[in-house]
């Protein structure tokens, strides 16, 4: 067990189906088992899970968001607190992303230059100041095991010209993060960002050039903002072959149960999505056959539990009737169970995965995955 | 064990101590140790707080309200999935208030007379009547173990006619739920209900006009409802010695610590209030050393548990930082962590009541507890 506090981080993969890829990357507080998926514990919590469920549900390293935790407690308290893993009772793997995305997507009056980002908290109005180094500096702060780069993230779409400025901005600022995290905590890596949008030409040059200044692991950004499946899918299978076979692939923000199956598919690594718990806050759960909307009231009456073969016991425990109840009712005990419900769902996927490429059955689980999820849920119940 | 499902309900005083006493109630569903505090489980779930939390703090019984089962989402339909006990996946003993309080508290139009409640819903303005055969129907259709009467419940102060109107009513009522509650299943009991506002006199003729009817077991209502704690604590110490030693008295609705450490003191057995799950939803924790508000800022950089020698993991395994955090940041994780801290703290301070009047050293226990409240929680902490 030591070698968890002092081996230097590494990813080794185990097994490859195709293109999809089983491993392991061992950092400085445990193992993550890939392909991972990552849930989401925005300002130090995951939504509605408390951190020894999101354990149970199978996860083996979870994201916290730096542009919350920057504004709310503040990085400086959390590292006085002792680091982040302490101040939210998870010892377990935690990546934090740069905050730039955020900056983008709930900050208001941001300007960017080649400097970084000035915005306003979302919060309180204050104006923050958010660069690659201070963006390397909070993640070290909060103690992180994997490190995001700063990037300039685009909804698409986007003109090109524009696509093309963000992505050798977000280039400069990699060079700059990796000299900033010089001399980081041991085992803690830092992940390159390829940018690019959907112009594949970009994308190249974008992941060539990271590759060339050199991480031990590289991110897929700007996807899931706006473009369809098929130009994600694709933006994939055109950018993971110019990346290292020796060094993890995350695809950031991504996404539905599909999602992730046709991109691990095509070769990514980890994943990160706050649709688990989001959607269990409004009352959908995930299920082997697809999504079951508990709102609806044909739930009404239903004794029966939302999956008997759940690894999660909520999902075995509990009528969807019941479940359906404390939906209609507005109990933050949907919430709850759904979240957690939805967090094994995902990891059960994950882990289905990891089994089927190590046993190279991988486009056998695909087909069957996807022709259970085809079959629905409803047609069990008359 | 077959005895849970065989016995008739009973209660047992296996120790007093002065007025105060600890025994046992035996239920179709289990044991009730005395003095007891019931949750709050309204609509079928304790707010925030999973079934499995709320007996690992120590709870044997929980209050479900009839007023919210009534409207959503029906007793006939809890009726056919089983009943409450497997609806909300809480196996044992469960108590239903009649209804009769939230309909005066939370309803439109209700308008009251010999035969009943007419009102309309808070939820869709819906007209509803609640009569006394009905609210015993609802309650055996949920198949609570502790069933109570009809009752019609009074805001303090009012003028002395109106309370007595209400009590002679109320009366009334309870004879008709006896001879509603004929045939109820085995095991279950169905308990009076002392009314009588403020007035010894009164409350009196109500304590004993319900003995001579004859119950299983007696509460005293209408209290906590606006009058001082003196005067509550006042009208226990006239209506308990009118009632029988060997029936368990339940105080509704009540209260604080101190209201319970102090009704115990006066001869109650059992308890019900929301203060514990809806103060924890608003940042307020329970201690040992009194209220804690989460929300205040001097919590920001304490890495203090909130208290290390508490029964809750939460209340040991987070500091009082990361909780204001969780307050701070609205995080549902807050009012889980809190609900579940604080149904620890009560259920620690009634098995703390339990062992004091078992061992007869009741007065110590009250004076030392009553202590630690005065001495605060903010000492500690430079």
């Amino acid at each position: 067990m030591t070698r968890w506090m002092s081996d230097p981080f590494s990813f080794q993969v185990l097994a490859t189906d195709g293109c999809a890829r089983a491993g392991e990357i061992t950092t400085a507080h445990g193992l993550v088992r890939t392909p991972a998926f990552m849930p989401i514990g925005t300002a130090a919590a995951v939504k509605a899970v408390e951190a020894a469920d999101v354990r149970a549900s199978g996860a083996d390293i979870l994201l916290a968001n730096t542009y919350h935790l920057m504004l709310r407690p503040g990085p400086e308290r959390i590292a006085a607190l002792g680091g982040l893993h302490r101040f939210m009772n998870w010892p377990l793997p935690i990546l934090t992303d740069s905050g730039g995305f955020q900056v983008m997507s709930l900050s208001a009056l941001r300007k960017i230059d080649e400097r970084g980002v000035t915005f306003r908290s979302h919060l309180d109005g204050a104006t923050y100041e958010l660069s690659p180094e201070r963006a390397i500096e909070i993640q070290n702060l909060l103690d992180a095991d994997i490190v995001m780069q700063l990037d300039e993230c685009l909804r698409l779409p986007a003109p090109r010209a524009e696509i093309e400025r963000a992505a050798l901005l977000s280039l400069r600022w990699a060079e700059r993060c990796k000299r900033a995290f010089e001399g980081a905590k041991p085992g803690r890596a830092l992940f390159g960002i390829v940018q690019g949008g959907d112009d594949p030409g970009l994308r190249l040059v974008s992941a060539r050039a990271l590759v060339d200044i050199g991480f031990p692991g590289y991110a897929i950004g700007g996807l899931a903002v706006g473009e369809p499946q098929e130009v994600m899918l694709k933006t994939i299978e055109e950018t993971a072959p110019a990346l290292p076979l020796d060094r993890p692939r995350y695809l950031m923000g991504v996404g539905t149960p599909e999602d992730l199956l046709e991109a691990v598919a095509r070769g990514v690594d980890m994943f990160d999505c706050v649709l688990p718990t989001r959607n269990g806050r409004h009352g959908l759960a995930f299920t082997r056959f697809g999504p079951v909307n508990l709102k609806n009231a044909r739930h009404a009456d239903d004794p029966r539990p939302l999956d008997e073969a759940s690894t999660c016991a909520a999902a075995r425990d509990y009528s969807r009737a019941y479940l359906h109840h404390l939906v209609r009712s507005g109990e933050i005990l949907g919430p709850m169970l759904l979240s957690r419900i939805n967090l094994h769902y995902y990891q059960e996927l994950m882990s289905g995965m990891r089994a089927a490429i190590a046993e190279k059955r991988f486009a056998d689980f695909r087909a069957a995955t996807r022709a259970a999820w085809s079959r629905g849920d409803i047609a069990e119940w008359a």
